[in-house]
């Protein structure tokens, strides 16, 4: 019997709520698998303990978090603090700090799940996104010269390093070749533009590409794709994007999927020198907090990426016990065109499990 | 009888094709009204004059265009040429030199133009991007240290200054005051991990606001916006974004309204200081060109931005003449399900446009 430490950080608003049904699929799967178990100790950081604080999290946070097999978060952000803060202050943080260097993120349309796209189903929309997570656009480096003067400017520069580039570029060639898929990678750029960063991306993407020469490969500009995912999305297969591109490509995707309901996310460190982070892509969104009416599914699917990282398995048996309840329509929440509340999609996608492993 | 001098760049690719069918519904509009006329003349500029001479425009280009009361263009960009030296020689150039500080992108769904969102019709999409256009991501100002060693580092360097954005912000206040619509302006924003540009391009937008009290504001992180444009495009009437955002967004926006063949745009100095340069979003589309199959439907709206702007007249007609083709059927390219030439389409507007003013 194989126990994982996971750390557990609900965070803000329906965080907490998602995060305890997160918990229940995980234990399920493990009760049902019998040979792991998880233990958990959890974290109350957030905004609200900015709030008290003055600290998004405790000064040893990180190394507090560093002892744990995995952390798996719900939502952060609140309000009454401002978005760079709270988000600088931890999930950016621990992202950077930890050298999770790949944000992994699966869009796929299931069967029964909405899909805004005429003529498109779950066979065109299935994907995955390698976004490269600790430098880029976010390295947060810059400044204000002549504050509030009217000769006031603002710098912010992109930081792009070939060790790490040449790793995310690596890991997605391998995906591309490991995914049961179209063997295809697609290069997301906007090298016309951005011409020292991204002309550079691009010609890391190209030297890694002659190592993978089984992968077929191609380059298409950030405003081209976000076109291309509306009118053929069938077309991709795995992209890798840099820090700012991967996110909004990824927000796009999640609308095609059917809406941050259905959006999960991995922020790995391949290597495991330090723990990766598994967190749903929908914010904190205080309006539905305390209500019971948040969609679990991302937080679901988000566990489902964290068992596949950690077990190396595929826990497919998670997506089929979500689609199951997608078709059979009963057991949805509200955003969903359902009455069940939170807690009942938790425990009917267990009772799916339960048949299913 | 006024008469407007129009420089105009065919460019490459389709970029001849659309040109000429683009004049030619100038010309009748001109003669239509009676009091206005056209005098053109034409510049070889683009990828095959550099492959020919090493340069994508004359030394003394910028002062030849200068004379102009506006400048069109078709599309640049060639196999062959590496993108960032067609752009940063020709398209970027002209713009931040002739500090066209605005490009002004309506995305409007016609009837009758094929529409990609389930649910959704020409009443819930149509609304106008105000991107930022000479300065932000697009500075072109960074470097590479140590080239092609294991520790090279790519620098791209975003440059905000409050001057333009300034201007940028209080362009599109008054565009969401002046228009008749919704009365509303969405920033669009990534300040929660850009942490000191867009949180200063927030400060800007929410000092200008002050001075626009009856207009409804809001502000969106840019990956957000891209899921809401598929989910709820109606909720949007004018959209304030930076070079980039506004980059991404309006083609995501092309998308929504039937794809790049029905994309305009303009580059303008409200002010007047420089002319203003109008152009189809799509590119030259190498494959398409010399076939007579090119949409000239952009190119089309595109000579409609500049009467507007250049008459200060509003040329609906132009789009109730497209509108009419649409709804017809008959005399569209294949893109669109027909199998009309560029140039029937061009005839056939002009036939509609006879019958309208
Ligand atoms: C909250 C924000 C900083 C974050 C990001 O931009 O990475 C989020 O949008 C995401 O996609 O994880
Ligand atoms: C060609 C490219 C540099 C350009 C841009 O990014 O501005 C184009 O995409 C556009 O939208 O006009």
């Amino acid at each position: 019997m194989k126990t994982y430490k996971i750390a557990v950080i609900p965070g803000d608003g329906i965080g907490g709520e998602v995060m305890t049904e997160g918990i229940k699929v995980l234990d399920c799967y493990a009760s049902l698998k019998g040979n792991i178990k998880f233990a958990y100790e959890t974290f109350p950081w957030g905004c609200e303990y900015y709030l008290k604080t003055g600290k998004m999290m405790d000064d040893d946070g990180l190394e507090k978090l560093k002892k744990f097999d995995a952390i798996l978060l719900g939502a952060v952000g609140f309000p009454n603090v401002p978005d760079h803060i709270s988000l600088h202050g931890l999930l950016i943080n621990i992202r950077q700090s930890f050298n999770q260097y790949i944000n992994l993120r699966p869009v796929k349309l299931l069967p029964g799940a909405p899909c805004p796209l005429k003529g498109k189903g779950p066979q065109d929309i299935d994907f995955v996104v390698v976004r490269e997570n600790v430098e880029g656009e976010y390295s947060g480096v810059g400044g204000i010269r002549f504050p509030d003067k009217p000769e006031e400017i603002a710098l912010q520069t992109s930081v792009f390093t070939r060790k790490n580039t040449e790793k995310v570029m690596e890991y997605a060639f391998q995906l591309a070749e490991e995914r049961n898929g179209k063997r295809k990678l697609t290069n997301v750029t906007k090298s016309n533009a951005l011409n020292y960063s991204m002309v550079f991306w691009d010609k890391i993407f190209n030297e890694t590409a002659l190592k993978h020469q089984d992968i077929q490969t191609e380059t298409i500009h950030v405003d081209a794709i976000t076109m291309y995912f509306i009118q053929k999305p069938e077309a991709y297969d795995v992209l890798v994007a840099s820090n700012l591109f991967g996110d909004i490509i990824t927000d796009l995707g999640a609308a095609l999927q059917g809406g941050l309901g259905f959006a999960a996310s991995g922020n790995l460190n391949p290597e495991g020198e330090y723990p990766s982070m598994f967190e749903p892509v929908h914010g904190s969104a205080p309006v539905l907090a305390g209500k019971g009416v948040a969609n679990p599914i991302a937080m679901v699917w988000t566990v489902k990426m964290m068992l596949d990282f950690l077990l190396k398995v595929e826990a497919d048996e998670i997506i089929t016990a979500v689609t199951q309840l997608l078709q059979e329509g009963e057991s949805l929440t509200p955003d969903l065109g359902g009455t069940a509340t939170t807690q009942e999609v938790g425990d009917a996608i267990c009772g799916k499990l339960a048949k299913l492993i």
